[in-house]
């Protein structure tokens, strides 16, 4: 280990000079002008592997940007991992408040200022170097290591979903390992071990062949908006919990340590509170904001739209009325189940007086990686070694789509190691990673290549 | 009586050609560019009252169009009867689906087509025309008569509220007398003796200082638009009465013989859900709909907005959600004391959680002349002279503003003869006035002079 890290604390000038070459490829998906950039990106990416010894390295066509892809499988008794990364960024708009070019990276600070330095280039890229270390000095990896950098993470990844399933076998390993969250805070390094599921739907009530007017039919026709308000108001009770009919009967409850553990974590309510701007938190009776955070379902309208709404007053009874909701599920909610559970619920509320139209959307599963599932001991012996102090174990209460095919098609454990730190600006101007999680981000890398020889998958938790 | 009658039916070609002139000028009072045909139509109103005798003719500036005013009040022992309408029209837009130019009246099957036939130059003016042929046959009218013809109604009669309350003592009258709505049906006359009154008010709910990913805060951070759904929801019981604490205190009820007049109208209300494309009415518990239209108080939702509305999903908590809300308002009820009952409910519903700001516009009372009304004996006689049938005696669940300040103002009762027939197109493309009704119209409104006459105001109802 130590020649390994030695090498890398040698090269940091390279590295450094490697991840700019890479930020300077304005690899914006969304953009259909960016197309080639995409490309060029990916081409980068799959040069620098097959420079530094990657097997089988691959640009791959999905039906939208390619995925790259290479593999390194000569280590027989040890795990298979798969470090799971994009390469493609969100766009740089707004543009006037960069106070650097977004694809000129600088570093000021000691922090490398550029569009997709810690989301996700600069921590996927730490891998690279870990992997280029290793088989440069070594001429081999600890572990059996598949690599799978996508390019299309920022655009929900479109094409990614299908690829996995088109590909078990090419990404069939023991662990999924990826590096796109930061720390819980700057020395305080966290491995993530959960995201919630997700379910879209929309509700759209009609009640009459136009607009009416509210003094001629006040009190005597149907109004949508208010019979929408009054399905939405029941989808919860007064504890805050939804009413949808069997929505909590796969919900995997908290164990009594993940309770007492979720509440050790140093969770700074208030300041939260205070950045966002709210007066206190609200949610489900009987448990904690990380709790339900973390590992609670949760149904959210996501907008409503209704009638007349400019300024003024306009004396109508709409025809129309519409909202959308998002639920984010636990372990081991069934996305389907839980739409139809839903689409039922709401048409039995629906009076005769409205027609419902109800679509929707089983986005995906929830993934979670037990606390007390071996690889994670592990994971976090190589973290710690790498930070000096124990890592915290998080979950996230948002939704990775990627990871949730992950946890469906290849049902192995995954786990996030976030290399950045939480203020780095991803999704807006000035984004940065400091130059030293960076460094550090490749370090961490080798030695979670390094520690996880020791795991056995095949033996008994 | 008989001369006049005769006058009338031999100056039907004269009568026609001057409403021609009337609807020619395009006196649209919402379009700036159009002030000066405001104006013109205003002052040919004048010249036509000055050229048939009537005193005091006047075309009175108010902070927006005129209103001409004239009277004749030469008859000591009569009543004083005052004369509404209104000379603005509507826009005519959109232009394209009127099948001859809107300003250039033409006949076609017996109709008058042209913005402002039936509303309400047609209408009004056909007062004109009454008043002629008694001042031309008789050099006097049966009553005293002010009349007051309006240039703003159809911008809600913006500045003739004040114009009323500044000129108490020259409007001062014994009732008001006003054709500016249809006729129960085609050969079925009706007098409208009540308007609901109006309050509008706006919710705005903000949670946060901005939207929050419904990932990070789903189950943590209130959600305006759940908090909406609920105090909208809370607005009504399951008996869809209103829950507003008071907001029925002051209700006339109806008589048991109102319900039973109501019962007995021509009332089709197959037809109409048919027409307007609903399953069925709603409404409050233990009234029938031609009860909760006319003498109900109503609470309608008009528009909400809140969070994303666009295609596809958005997963935001939005950090604000609004609604408009319109209440219409029976006898006796006080629109400034239902606005502040409803403040303070909502008020009470919001949590702690949301900042609620709420604006409300207190519009109107409603005006209500009892069926059991002395003057509305005497115009029904002269009604059911005109028609050869029994009126019948309606409400609208609308709100007229100017009939509420009236009311409110002058304390005089109200009544409306309907002279157009239901399917006059107002407000939309091809409005038209049946020749016949504009002549049968003229005929109505001398025999209301005329029988008017024998309503002594002084005597106990």
């Amino acid at each position: 280990m130590d020649q390994i890290l030695q090498y890398i604390r040698g090269h940091r000038r390279q590295h450094l000079a490697q991840l700019f070459d890479l930020l300077r490829i304005p690899s914006v998906s969304t953009l259909p002008e960016r197309a080639e950039d995409v490309k060029r990106c990916a081409q980068f990416l799959a040069d620098d592997l097959q420079a530094m010894g990657m097997r089988n390295v691959n640009v791959m066509s999905t039906n939208g940007h390619p995925a790259v892809y290479a593999e390194w499988l000569e280590a027989p008794d040890a795990p298979t991992i798969l470090i799971y990364g994009h390469y493609d960024v969100q766009p740089p708009d707004p543009l006037d408040l960069w106070e650097s070019p977004p694809f000129d990276p600088q570093i000021r600070d000691g922090e490398i200022y550029a569009r997709g330095s810690a989301d996700d280039k600069g921590q996927a890229f730490a891998y690279f170097k870990a992997i280029e270390a290793y088989l440069s000095k070594k001429g081999s990896l600890p572990v059996n290591v598949k690599l799978l950098i996508e390019g299309e993470e920022e655009i929900g990844s479109a094409h990614t979903h299908k690829f996995v399933y088109d590909h078990l076998t090419l990404l069939q390993a023991d662990a999924i390992l990826l590096s796109d969250n930061s720390m819980f805070a700057r020395g305080i390094p966290a491995i993530c071990c959960g995201t919630r599921g997700l379910v879209a739907c929309q509700i759209e009530l009609e009640s009459a062949a136009r607009d009416l007017h509210s003094g001629a039919f006040g009190g005597v026709a149907e109004n949508p908006i208010q019979v929408l308000a009054d399905i939405l108001s029941a989808l919860k009770d007064d504890d805050e919990r939804i009413t949808i009919p069997g929505f909590y009967d796969d919900v995997l409850e908290l164990s009594a340590e993940e309770r007492q553990y979720f509440a050790g974590l140093p969770f700074d309510g208030e300041a939260l509170q205070q950045e966002i701007g709210v007066r206190g938190f609200v949610g489900e009776k009987g448990f904690t904001p990380v709790e339900r955070e973390w590992a609670r379902p949760a149904l959210d309208i996501n907008g409503i739209l209704g009638g007349f709404t400019g300024p003024g007053a306009k004396t109508i009874i709409p025809a129309k009325a519409m909202a959308k909701i998002t639920m984010r599920l636990v372990s081991k909610q069934n996305p389907d189940k839980i739409l139809q559970a839903a689409k039922d619920y709401i048409s039995s509320l629906a009076p005769e007086s409205v027609k419902l139209s109800f679509s929707g959307d089983a986005g995906g599963t929830a993934y979670l990686t037990p606390l007390d599932h071996p690889v994670l001991k592990h994971v976090a012996k190589a973290v710690r070694q790498s930070y000096g102090r124990e890592p915290l174990f998080t979950r996230t209460g948002g939704s990775i789509g990627i990871l949730s095919t992950f946890s469906d098609a290849l049902r192995i454990p995954i786990a996030m190691v976030g290399l950045s730190y939480p203020d780095d600006n991803i999704h807006a101007p000035n984004e940065h990673l400091a130059e030293e999680a960076y460094y550090s981000g490749i370090e961490t890398a080798a030695r979670l290549f390094n520690e996880l020889k020791n795991w056995d998958p095949g033996a008994a938790s």
